[in-house]
């Protein structure tokens, strides 16, 4: 932006543009140009990093067309979250692409390869939080960090989560999955000496009211360093682990 | 009841009362003579257990009151629940009072031996939970169990829960008293081998809105075994442990 | 397993293993050594109990799978709760399956002779709550229970209820089940000298909020003795009444 | 209002009055001239009945003007609900006024002989509940009914409320306050063969979020002809009591 | 029952019966003996009137067993509430049922004389609101109670509800049923001289919260003798109504 | 209306009409004749602007009927909302009807010139949003309002928003429509310097709560001018908006 | 704004500027150069409107350092909100205050002359809604608003309402102040034609919880035209009511 | 830890330690010699790195003595949240205590200097958030960050966030306090490039409900990389924001 703008001001020096015209142009894109820019909030992580397109609720052709504008724009690798079979079908009639059926995610392009600080853990409480955890994991991946996955470890059965001790005081991050009390999160934030953010699962029934018991007990969590995420927010907490996996990579820049 | 139905029947039969009579009779006090009547419902229990007073609300006056009656009708000890410390030191200008400040608690007449199947173990996640969870064990403890308390023993902080896993693993009745996010009734529950009564209570802030927070999460614990009683009920869960604990005593009776 | 680790002390002793092996094999397993492993915990109540399968939110095959697995480990009886009866006939393919349409439930392996203290009492606000009520009932039948059931007694009718106080006064535990106002729990507590679990159900309509209105109220119960599992949890009352009605057991192991 | 109209028409067509004059006349109070007027809608049980003033948030003085101002129009009777011990002493040096201190209602005028058609019977789970019941009581004795109080009989001790049977099946009409649970209502509505008319009240603790555990059950009340008011509305009950308490009056107006 | 009990203690002071038969035969059945029994509560309103199935959640078959047993007992007019077309196709090829579509409302025998006090207004504040409103008509209608209609009377164009001001004033009982904000029971309460029930319901989008909206609002009515039933429970509002409207009948007994 | 009565005041001055009949008349539309009459309310806004139907829970033929009656009555544009496809075909067999299927709209009757004081702006913070936002556009244009729609200008991409600052800053009205934490109007409220209708729609998930979250942000906006519809009320919003920028035009008739 | 960077974009020109120091300059205060100036947003309504302090958490003192410097910056109208009587008499000290207990509103400045487009009516339910309302309506009348107050007009007395439909049906903009049901709203809403600004109260007790239920009952009501602020935001009403009623003035600008 | 378990087997192995002796010392303590111990688990950042002391619902004499034992083990910087005036006094006799009132934060201890990867920069919506913000800023200095503090940016006035740009785009954690709508972190997140940390807090009134709305509204933020922490839980966020900017740091261990 600030090319643009020094432009602009050297031709009103050089009388290439009137004052008024440069006020005009000045006036009329003045975010774009100052480096607000669609493309350069859209490409937030780093260079190379995965645009995301958020399907729910956008017809398979909606997304076709999305996917061509980023491609001319030269963006190759893409993620699409909340993606039905079906839209991924029709979709995978124009690009290559790769669909992970229990996480509901489609990616095109490479899988990039690890580059992150060290490694984000993801943990389930049930099998029934993994399609979640998985939306996490495969975001995290597609950002390029490298996942562990410790599904199924859930507070009840403390001896499997226990097990898996060394992982979870290796992790860079940990994100933790569960419905129901959702109390995974506080074992595994009193467990661990990383950032852990939680994300509570609509997996339950009764009293869980769609996941509100697991997102209130999460918010409570007396573990230090523990944030939380929306209701099967997946992909979100995937992506901040990702972006704190980066912290490092992000300084250099 | 039968008893006293028979003699009525009797009675007719033997024309020393009339039909009218003995119609009217019945007809007053169908369920006193039926034997679900005040006293009895009131020693619950067993032969020699406490009376208990709701405190919260009554007057110290009331209260000495009550406790005249219950003293005329051959009742000595008698257990005073959210009693006040002024009432308490009123109350103690009657009667020799055993008043346990944190607690909230008043106890007439001796402390009994415990003689129940087990022991009742009190758990608390932080030292906040202390007076509710003195209320419960101080409620079983004068109901005649043996209670271990293990206080700050929060799943933020695994190893001071895991410490003490031989009382945990040995309980008969485990209660779980916690705030916040309530985890511990899960972790308990899946650790011991017993029933665990779980009592959220209101400690906390924010999210945990007074005490729902606890309540939910351990209303949908994954752990088998649990239940829950009201935020704050300390009581509630130190009489229950406590009929539970002597559950083979009362099928000797 | 305080075998298992003297074992490997004498092994390092007597120099048939090395610190480091001794190290590695402490480090690996250390909470199924020390006797928190999967198997003893799943083995809750006693030696020959049914293992638990939570159906809901799994496929026939997963199932199949994880039955297989239990048997090779010598598990014979097996229940299957939350299971839908497509699931239950391509499970009776495989196995023979005593399945309950009712209640949702599958049984695999015999169904035991009582041997508890006493009986279960299981009763019902309305018809509506059968489904609920059986899923306990069958749960605590096939944990070794002898089960009484009271369907259809709410307590806008109290001559139903009170017609059977004999059965109400002479259980070892009670689990009311009732949607709507949640009354039957505070009415029979008032009335049982015995642990009372009490189960809200999502029967009703509009102001129940699916099971709300009968949760708070039974939490509120003025009667000593009750305690609450979440929304429909019929599995979680039948196990937990089934848990306590075994105390004498449990001590004498 | 038809007889008013009627002068105003008939005075147009005798030229006594003008068209305009008419019309403003028409035009300035319609719905006063028609007999839905101030007056008549404040005197709305029967002549004789009690003016009712609503104390909370009215100052001492605020009160005399209106009372002043009633009587003026020749209200003698008058009612205060929420009416505050202070304040109570303040009017008292203008009126004479029978103040009830655990109701916080002030009288004013004679208490009328009873003339509805029956008993109102004003019930209570608690002895917590008896400020919200004295509240009803005194309303509805105030508008001329006659009240039999069954206090502190709570379903949890379900003798105490069937030893009045007698009470309750020969009522016209019954309120049931109760806080906690809010059972009563429905128990009393399954016995009794009259409109129920149930009163929450905010006396618990914790999961009754003061009185709305209370309200939900009795809104739910599986027993025919219970309706609810709000949540320690006594006044609004003992009113409801008093109006049905009448009907037959009311037709023969 | 006073003959029952009459009977059985002049068998036993006829020698006709022993102590212990007659000692049996009152504890078996002490609750139908004393007057709480079943038949009679169930002909709660007076003779004559209808017997009510809930029919959500039973089966056309259960029901025609239920009306069968009905009949046998002498039960010739039948009121079904919540009823499906199908259902009530199937019950019409055993016995002639009168089947409102509209309020799903099934009617076994003859529509009875009205009989009642005066009139039952039923007034709705929208068009969507009519399905629950004719569940209270017909309910009240099938009780003896005349009954008029005052459909789509909303508050937002008053000039609707005032051009009935007649059958307002003139009512004997009002039932009030608003969706949405739920204003019409105030409104109606401040017009009219007589009970007045309120039936929210689940009309509405959004912040209407399925009923919750109206719910409170008729909850928090600053009209005098407004009192509330749940949301959508027509029924319970044409039953209540229908009870005020017979109170003189009643005294009458 | 002052017509109307005048004429019937002269008609009986005139002895053209009977006092009886005079009365008869005012009594039976007194509402109407006074000037709230239905016509006239409906009528709102001015001369030429179009009747709505709320189309849900209509069926297509009521909706025929109901356009019939309007058009009889010389009603000629009617705008029908909340319409399904299908009742738009039925409808469209009678009259042209203009459908739009995303805002689920349709038109009767030509599409008015602005004639408003400025603009209404329409904006949205997702493309999710955009069918509620349709509907608050087509309800301003059919009543006769210029519109300008901002769509997907979302908060989390601040430049999309203020790369339209001219538009906001010179907007009449502002209609800002967004789910999830509904920060739109609040940042617009900011910017803009006219009044702001903030519609929350129900788009999101988990703890968004059905639109929950927006409207509770709404509500709370730290910027002054903002005001609040219910959930997924396009309409209402647009109506509000053209009746503001009407303002100018109202005073003038 | 266009004035300061044609400044720049010309002093570039004359070379009176670099290139580099012009950038900078764009770069340093780009929002504020273009117009979108703290200055400019707070003067939202218009020259010689009033600027505002919200005085909730804010100390005397730190009230009199924003009025000095407001004054430095020639602003001489202040309003301020959420006043307590202590800091009021405390700014009193130094400048001339006139301050009004009842709606906590201090002002300074001289009360402009109304100049809107017509009449602010203020309506509220009873009397403890007028503070709420008092604040409403200083707002608008110290932003130049013509105000008329109709207190107490509830719609449980509908007469009151009525008999100021003259005020009701003339006004510009309608500010409807109610608690408890909040039905108001929509009965003002149905008869008026012009925007209707609700503003629930915290006025009530029990099932209104603080608002809540006059809340949704507004945001659910089913008349046109209507919107909703915040509970008790007397000033956000008062002065978006200022706002629409001066919208043709601002037109003008 | 291994150290320590190496050392029992070499005793063991070298005779100087009985295999009982290891037995039990490993039994005993297994959690803490394994790694998992209370010491290491406080220490949890890294070396020199401050113990945390919640001092809510802790009287002044406890924290002595918990500072004591803090202090005996080595411990010199200590951060105490939660901490009244008069607690802090009281401590202040024992220790120099660095007291800050506005954040209720006392600090014993040098405050460390910054060593993280970046700055923190914490902001807020509105001056009334600054206690919790400045609880936020402090905890994270005390733990060795670079704090910069942007108050008072809220978005209603956009341009006071704008024009910190610089500072948001150069953050390595943003923590973002507000309360009333909380739109700031989806703001913030909009424009930022790192982890936004966003906190609710109470401030506000109404449909705030205690910073519900904040907390919902931050939960559902469209902007990637934001995740929440417990209403007014600035601890929490400047714990989280501390761990987060160290995240090099922590993989160099």
């Amino acid at each position: 932006m600030k090319t643009e703008l020094r432009e602009i001001l050297e031709a009103v020096k050089n009388n290439s543009m009137s004052v008024d015209e440069a006020l005009g142009k000045i006036k009329k894109q003045p975010f774009e140009d100052l480096g607000y820019a669609k493309v350069d909030l859209h490409r937030k992580l780093r260079q190379g990093a995965a645009e995301v397109i958020y399907g729910a609720g956008k017809s398979a052709s909606q997304m076709v067309g999305i996917i061509e504008s980023m491609k001319k724009n030269g963006q190759n690798t893409i993620l699409i979250t909340r993606l039905s079979a079906e839209a991924a079908e029709e979709i995978g009639r124009f690009y290559t692409l790769d669909y992970r059926k229990e996480a509901k995610i489609g990616m095109i392009g490479p899988m990039p390869e690890p580059d992150g600080i060290g490694t984000v853990v993801i943990a389930t409480g049930g099998t029934s939080d993994i399609p979640v955890a998985e939306e996490a994991a495969l975001t995290a991946e597609f950002h390029g960090n490298r996942v562990v996955r410790l599904y199924d470890v859930g507070v009840a059965g403390l001896h499997r989560l226990l097990s898996h001790l060394d992982e979870i005081m290796g992790a860079s991050v940990i994100v933790a999955v569960a419905g129901m009390e959702g109390a995974l999160a506080s074992v595994i934030g009193g467990l661990a000496d990383c950032p852990v953010i939680a994300v509570p699962t609509s997996v339950g029934y009764g009293a869980s009211f769609q996941g509100t018991a697991a997102l209130l007990a999460m918010l409570n969590s007396c573990a230090s360093g523990v944030s939380v995420v929306n209701i099967d927010n997946g992909f979100g907490a995937g992506y901040l682990a990702g972006m704190i996996n980066h912290m490092e990579a992000k300084e250099k820049r």
